[in-house]
């Protein structure tokens, strides 16, 4: 019944990632296990937190990988890749470990959000489709949550579809939206395959397709009286389309005892019309009329029509939600933080930039978010060597890794690790929540966040610092690599 | 073995084609002929022209629609369609006819690209994915064609799945960049499933891999010695990475013969450390290596970076193609044109709007495209209603639809229409060209355009004309509305 968890994606990888891959197989390193982390760099539109959503799809596609026998084949047409290795191919299962935050995380710039641990040319391998599909979900999701939040409680339908980039950009990012906050969908392959509720009323063709337009709104009251939302923007809101809905509530609806109807605005001033129409609508008695509003919203007009007083009850968002228009790019990357040696033994590795912002933590990791006991609130996260513990049963002293002067000790506070274990050994572990537990989960971390992160203007940098242990480490790394 | 070509997305729309198709059926109204037009209102980033791409996965859409047994148990229970309603979708299937410009079509504001002549249930049913499609693939079109214009002969390839809007948006997005221009793309995928070359040598990763860079190089240069192209920005471009390129081209390369080779900059200040690079490379006797550029490159900075003397040879862009970052949204809308009534007559149809620009071209329609004969370029493209034919041995004048004053008479001109026939009653008749031609009519119709129409900022206005009749047509159903 789901198109999407049974899609085979293997072949959706860089090219490189494979030239690479032959490569390590060529000269004995595909045996070699590498630790990659999933991390981004900057929130967009500027704001102080981002949503991590789209885990599930890495599972569906992870679970999914496998070359057929028509992908060897064009493999082998490209002359690049050793017939040995295209054997190999042939039997290529993930076998390595993941960890990740659940999907609905709120997560900030330089900590890792998946972890990957495989042999070289798996970890290459999967590195585009994991990128590509958290890169997206969290993208739409952290924008949605923002048009959320300026709708101050009311709700947002997500309706961007026909503006999406894509197949996989309307029906995953429908998914995403609705993780963050999103009331509904207008598409139906997100309600049939996610279960997010899926609804709509009428198009600006329906009401063309009558003689005139009061027999349009005649005609969808009578069919849908429970469910009668009119798009009165067709020739004239408040001289034509109002009217002629008044009209068919009355004399459709209010004889069926009816009173909860509603009318989109889809053009136009919206806060002035509906102003103007709220107040039509409850001089007719129509006082339960919800009035909709679309029409290129996100977060920035919402909060300024609201402001301005418009009679808004609920919004219809398109282009600007499900293409992210504002910063339509979430930049996560995939960067090697640590290989094994043949001991075993995990050595750290780190890529040096002169931009000192794309410099990478190094090592494998673990991630501790630490809420302030009494308030609930989380104060900071810190990244730590996977074989540290954090004991919140005791003061501890978290330090501004750039600003090492700037420390701060906790004594409060309950730790808890935001990575969970998804894959191990190639077995996926991770029992995927529904989306109605991943969605209250979200909304309840978001809770969990200061005001001042998330202002939408300048808003506190929330903390990610690294352990003394983790710090020394990078510094070590760094004078090596600088001597 | 293309995934794509076979995909079911009928339930892909918008909630409300539904309920509205479900009002229709109830209404009687459902075996109504409608035509519905798709065009789009604004070139985006202020560009003079568009690239329509996209119908090749619109016809396999049309192709694969039909509503599984699980589709119609999934609307049944949304409690919202009638029962005979949904029967009738179990047989549901494409009856109509589609017109529409041949992919690769360059496209102007206002002006049909796609239209739907069906019965009101399918023409509405179509739409979303219609137009999310022909929106995705044309916006990245003419995004992609903006980057290779910008480059001025130097290839570009694309390669940003890993910021793409989900999977589709990697894999078609790089379809519709390589139509555009691009001369290949990292998405194996697109390689694989559409016939667009995919390439790639190394990540950053390749080099931490190893102990030190030199023999990170040396080894690649050994696996792939007629395609090395070594990444040399992963410690220092001018330190190390040239150096250590140079010292693996010279060991590995030269005893073998081989000159052509390779280096890639991927950070840093592309201009100042090319030039650099490419004077190292030249003392070295490499005058035949190839600098390749890239990170977060568009067609601004290309420009920019060529105009200050950068030396590279080929670009690969990323994020800012694949989603089309500075304008991320395509317009196409789908509006109703016509209805057809009892006795088969066509009866137009408009969509009013106080925003002038937002007023829609009524009427079943025609689109000529008017070539100068000497100089072959495109002068002007004449909507006109379907049963109009220009006759080009004669002369034509054209008007401009707002100030009609502005008049121009074309003699020595031919005129071809753009709408082809695709589907009639249900069945495609349209033979989708290969990858390959279509690439090619794309850029000898962008060849057609004079300069004028491809300068990036203020590009002139092409004409995008309506006929006498058309014009006469519209303008009585403007005063009737008024009236």
């Amino acid at each position: 019944m789901n198109l999407h968890d049974q899609r085979n994606y293997t072949m959706l990888f860089d090219f490189y990632e494979l030239t690479m891959g032959n490569g390590y197989f060529l000269t004995g390193m595909d045996k070699r296990k590498c630790y990659f982390d999933v991390f981004f760099r900057q929130v967009p539109d500027g704001g102080g937190f981002a949503i991590c959503v789209g885990l599930e799809q890495v599972i569906d596609y992870i679970n999914n990988l496998k070359f057929t026998d028509e992908d060897i084949a064009y493999l082998r047409s490209k002359n690049v890749f050793d017939e040995k290795f295209l054997v190999f191919l042939r039997d290529f299962r993930f076998t390595g470990d993941i960890y990740a935050v659940p999907e609905g995380t709120p997560v900030f710039p330089g900590e890792p959000i998946l972890t990957v641990v495989a042999p070289a040319i798996e970890a290459q391998l999967v590195e585009t489709y994991i990128l590509l599909t958290l890169n997206h979900q969290s993208l739409i999701a952290t924008k949605a949550n923002r048009i959320v939040r300026a709708a101050n409680g009311r709700p947002i339908s997500e309706f961007g579809s026909r503006r999406a980039q894509g197949s996989d950009g309307a029906v995953l990012g429908a998914r995403a939206a609705y993780i963050a906050g999103c009331a509904g969908t207008a598409c139906t392959m997100t309600d049939r395959d996610y279960g997010v509720p899926a609804g709509g009323t009428m198009a600006h063709s329906w009401v063309q397709m009558f003689d005139d337009e009061y027999t349009a709104f005649k005609t969808y009251c009578e069919l849908y009286p429970n469910a009668a939302t009119l798009l009165v923007d067709t020739y004239s809101v408040l001289k034509s389309g109002v009217p002629n809905a008044i009209k068919a509530f009355r004399e459709v609806l209010l004889p069926k005892g009816i009173t909860k109807c509603g009318i989109r605005i889809d053009s136009g001033d919206i806060t002035y019309l509906s102003r103007k129409a709220r107040a039509m609508l409850d001089a007719a008695g129509f006082t339960e009329c919800k009035i909709f509003a679309s029409n290129a919203l996100d977060e920035t007009i919402i909060r300024d029509i609201l402001l301005q007083g418009a009679q808004i009850d609920a919004f219809g968002v398109g282009e600007r939600l499900i293409t992210s228009k504002s910063e339509p790019v979430f930049g996560g990357v995939y960067k090697l933080a640590a290989v094994q040696d043949g001991d075993g033994e995990i050595i750290p590795k780190i890529k040096i930039s002169e931009n000192a912002a794309k410099i990478t933590n190094p090592h494998f990791k673990k991630v501790y978010r630490l809420y302030e006991k009494e308030s609930g609130k989380a104060t900071a996260d810190l990244l730590c060597v996977y074989d540290e513990v954090i004991d919140d049963s005791k003061p501890i002293t978290i330090f501004d890794p750039d600003y090492t002067w700037k420390r701060k000790t906790l004594t409060d506070f309950t730790a808890r690790e935001l990575l969970v274990p998804i894959f191990r050994a190639g077995k996926c572990l991770y029992q995927t929540p529904t989306i109605g537990e991943i969605r209250s989960y979200c909304l309840g971390q978001i809770d969990t966040l200061w005001d001042e992160v998330k202002r939408f203007e300048n808003p506190h940098n929330y903390y990610v610092d690294l352990s003394q242990k983790l710090w020394d480490i990078k510094h070590d790394l760094l004078n090596k690599a600088n001597a």
